[in-house]
């Protein structure tokens, strides 16, 4: 199959990636981090997720978050929401588009989030008519689709179930999650190939976390599969706090790289991300995750 | 077409990887080095480089490392030579296999050897026929494959007209090197078809840096066109000295946590290079920069 054209990139940087931070970053610097990520030419930015800030501190000021940031046309800021009392506060806060999170395994769906896989979708259902009848796009995020942290193997039918389940209920994209990273690109292709054969391919995302290096083999295969949309943390930030072992998201300025390289657009300025990844890097005190990002960053330096 | 069922891993750690420490590492560290990974089922162990102690000074200790290192059976232990001078105290030393080292691009070659790419040719070419005729093998590199830091694009008709004449002059194996690590799948498949159309497949070798982090990309792309040679470096030690901004080979653990995943032999012990990988960078006091000896040295603490 040709590779596509062109690409999504959605950002996860300021949800996926930051919530896994043990010190607090502060709200102002998140608002400003979604703010200079909209500036590179970005379509799609996690925002921020309405869970309990018991379980995420990190993610106890989201509404403030929402209501702070600038929201710019043809812009999306996806949040994720577990549940009914999630997309209540989160279309209060004045969200225009929500995830939902299940899992491909039923022990890591019942340590993340509490309960069965069955029960997840029964529970994800009123999460996303309720958020439709509201005009709120739901997209559908499927955990551990390459092995799990508690229970090993993940079989791709289990994979292709739960991300029909989730496109059945209206999910208008499925961001398959490997979680921990722990994926090689002819498995990739395996789950993926089982995937498509019940969602189809253009509402396919790969969503793949770096932890063994990885990432961008199995977006390279996935490309090779038809696959257009890519979740990616800029500066690799990120990771999952309920996966041991589970360090990083692939960093969007590597995927950018790749897409560059391959000849595929994808609307980002480079030069601009690298900048924001390092800012944020600075932020937070630590060197970037993005080796794209810092092979540029040494460039510009020159 | 199918992947090969199984790779050569040639670990270049102690040569390609520790020449650029800025510290001197002892050489009983080196050996021992060398020792640890012959234990892992590596079968070729790049061992040190017979260079002026002018330009590589890391390099000095070459006679004292091979005349302490242990020879395995049926584990080839190859050093650079750049010239006759260099083959001849190789060869006192008692290497039983050397490398010769050009560069796909005239700016690279003029920087690196101080000379024209035609002119490394004729340097080479005796210093292959004293070797063969010692009945010591040759191997040849090519540097710079998919672009050189100093003149920018490299064309693949570049890349096989060196490698082709290395072949030539009876260069049992090419190793194609991607030193400032910027290249991207599709341009290696370009690069490898190019070669592949003047040398054999099973005479060539692919050699990443992983700069921009495409490295593992890199290999998967190498296997779908037929590759089964992949140099590497554990811990991702490495880079080139005169290549601004080329930081790391691609860490061998990686390399061999993607063959597993892909179901291809490798003949490494994948924890014993783990453990190889964390022992070198405590030596050298720092983190591994493999992403799989992370992962699972953090397994292995559990």
């Amino acid at each position: 199959m040709a590779f596509p054209s062109s690409v999504k990139i959605v950002e996860v940087g300021p949800r996926d990636g930051l919530q896994n931070e043990k010190q607090p970053v502060p709200t102002a610097v998140k608002i400003e981090l979604i703010r200079r990520l909209a500036e590179t030419g970005l379509s799609a930015i996690e925002a921020t997720a309405f869970v309990s800030p018991k379980w995420v501190p990190q993610m106890a000021d989201n509404a403030e978050v929402m209501a702070q940031i600038e929201r710019r046309p043809g812009l999306s800021y996806p949040v994720l929401v577990p549940n009914e009392k999630g997309l209540e506060a989160a279309l209060a806060a004045g969200a225009r588009e929500v995830a939902v999170f299940g899992a491909a395994s039923e022990a890591f769906s019942r340590k993340n989030i509490n309960c069965s896989m069955a029960e997840s979708l029964d529970r994800f259902r009123p999460v996303a008519a309720a958020a439709q009848a509201a005009g709120v796009s739901v997209r559908g995020y499927v955990s551990c689709v390459l092995g799990c942290p508690y229970q090993g193997e993940v079989v791709p039918a289990a994979v292709a179930d739960m991300a029909w389940a989730l496109h059945e209920m209206g999910c208008y994209e499925i961001s398959l999650g490997d979680t921990i990273g722990i994926g090689t690109p002819e498995k990739t292709k395996a789950m993926i190939e089982a995937v498509a054969r019940r969602v189809p391919l253009a509402q396919i995302a790969g969503h793949y976390h770096d932890t063994y290096g990885m990432a961008v083999a199995n977006i390279y295969a996935s490309l090779q599969m038809g696959v257009g949309v890519f979740d990616a943390s800029v500066a690799g930030l990120g990771g999952c706090p309920y996966a041991p072992g589970a360090a990083g998201n692939v960093a969007t300025e590597d995927v950018v790289w790749l897409m560059r390289g391959l000849g595929i657009e994808t609307g980002i300025d480079l030069d601009s991300l690298v900048a924001v990844g390092a800012w944020i890097s600075a932020q937070l005190g630590r060197a970037s995750n993005s080796k794209a990002g810092l092979a540029l960053g040494r460039r510009c330096q020159k």
